[in-house]
């Protein structure tokens, strides 16, 4: 990603939220990274902590952590995100530290940000982000997230050149607002499926440190890619059922799933864990149900007399980050453990 | 429910699971509750240090986790599970120290536990328990956990009565195997729907602490039971879409959701977050879609004008042992933080 980074003379900011973690970040550095993105006030003075200073938090600015905002920004270059005009006035009256922002627009993907096409709101928002000193409007930030919902390149590449027309066309409407606007880019299946993103400034994608069944299904990466699996006891097994029990539920692995071929709901996918990395094993066995602390694999008679209560199993995850985010801390084939943020939550 | 218990003459073995909270644990103690259930054995060790002398680990024994449960078990009345040949032949091997054990068995519901109509199989496992001085095999454990896809009190009622009946045989047919087998039981719908629990000797519900808008739809409890909810930030809105974006996503809440009446996934629903507790809002505004941090809520006009980005709202969650386990502390309306249980993960 560095490198298709490089090629592409664009930024490389990547998305820190789904490792969470500073040694991971250090990988990063390693690549020649000195920008990341977080998703929360705290995840960025975590990092921060850790040594980066150029950060991004691309999460909608929460009113409610001006404080500790300006507190960060007083430390590091802070990059915020603003997509209604509440919260440019917002900030424009409370800043007391330099920070730069950007405009949050989407392209067809209807969570946070405003639509990229509405020139007139994109306007208001802009002028509600002008009145301080502290304040630098940057550019454009935007995520086609609705490319999670694409099956393959081609669906991906649909996506990806009608948003590229419409980031066009907003640059070019709203040049003479800026010297030349920033556009900060970042979806995980465009980065990886996508070549050319000269029409931008940065990329941010995160997911890739790791991948999953759900990226796998995009069209992202391929089954060998995915560089994360949850080491699961093996609790119970039914000769009776096909079945094994993991102590690997809701609270480990998190309840996404995807839907595979057959209309089923899939959960995670068994794999053999080696000491230097993972192997498919035979049938492919996925986890047919999660609760709490409880998981199902369906497995085929050489699966059940391969793993036995007592035995270690992986499980792929349909959704790294937030198995990531339960787990709280990796092991690697070195045996050393990688521990993560430990964040709560500001309400 | 200590009340029901109490006038089922059953004990009373609260799942504690759903709040993983010490301070919480001793509301339950002023109950005159004495007896406990868990779902590992590090919350076990955590209840333990809290107090709690008698805990079952409702889960199937962990063989890796054997050298803590020995010391556990000289420390407290520790009470295990076995659903298996395999498990019921490792521990009978590996016990240092006095523990209660119990066969689980389900009626229908395919998690784990062997089926209490496969008189063959629990013989063998029964048989497998056998060997060991410090066990003393104490009868049956089962939890109704299809009465989770069950909606209204009929269809729990139905799941009820067979499974009672299931029960009842397999009492009957093991009773050579003991003095008198013990016989739990415990999900939330049947122990809050239902009043007669004379066939059993002890309930173990734990979700009933907070209920959820899943117990709401399966009919275990009206909306005004609710008595857990997110208070999330409001960071942004869309007049043009009615929308009202929140930092509150699938790290706070989890991934779980309902299908409502017109077969939209429901991930939450807004309430009014009041001094002393909850209150609903007009239109009932649901959580439509969650990612790892964003929630976003369908509004009508009037909740667009009361809430704006800065603003608290109420999310009460799908599934509450869930948002528990990702939140890991909870807010009383006195301003006061009760902490839980941080448990990692033992592979």
């Amino acid at each position: 990603m560095a490198q298709k980074a490089r090629n592409n003379d664009v930024d490389f900011r990547p998305h820190f939220k789904t490792h969470q973690s500073a040694e991971i970040g250090e990988w990063f550095r390693n690549e020649g990274v000195d920008k990341i993105t977080v998703s929360s006030v705290m995840m960025a003075e975590y990092f921060h902590n850790a040594g980066w200073n150029d950060i991004t938090i691309a999460f909608p600015v929460n009113h409610r952590e001006i404080d500790r905002i300006n507190s960060l920004a007083e430390k590091c270059d802070l990059n915020l995100i603003v997509d209604c005009q509440e919260t440019g006035s917002f900030i424009s009256s409370k800043l007391k530290s330099p920070v730069s922002v950007y405009i949050e627009v989407h392209t067809g993907y209807h969570r946070s940000g405003t639509d990229a096409r509405d020139y007139g709101i994109i306007e208001k928002i802009i002028g509600s982000v002008n009145g301080n000193k502290y304040l630098l409007l940057k550019g454009f930030l935007t995520h086609f997230g609705q490319t999670y919902l694409a099956r393959g390149k081609q669906e991906v590449d649909q996506i990806f050149y009608s948003s590229q027309k419409t980031i066009g066309n907003l640059k070019e409407k709203f040049s003479k607002f800026f010297d030349k606007p920033t556009i900060s880019i970042g979806d995980t299946p465009t980065c990886s499926i996508e070549e050319n993103f000269e029409f931008a400034d940065e990329i941010r994608p995160g997911n890739f440190v790791f991948y999953d069944l759900m990226q796998m299904q995009i069209g992202s990466c391929s089954l060998q890619d995915i560089a994360l699996a949850l080491a699961a006891p093996v609790v119970s097994r039914s000769m009776e059922r096909n079945e094994l029990v993991i102590y690997g539920g809701a609270v480990h692995l998190s309840k996404d799933f995807i839907v595979n071929e057959t209309g089923e709901k899939v959960f995670g996918l068994a794999v053999d864990l080696k000491s230097n990395g993972w192997e498919p094993l035979a049938g492919e066995p996925v986890l047919t149900s999660l609760s709490q602390e409880h998981g199902i694999i369906k497995a085929t008679g050489d699966i059940l007399s391969e793993f036995k209560p007592g035995s270690l199993i992986g499980i792929l995850p349909v959704h790294s980050c937030l198995t990531s985010n339960l787990m709280k801390s990796y092991i690697t084939f070195e045996n050393k453990k990688i521990s993560c943020f430990q964040g709560s939550y500001i309400f």
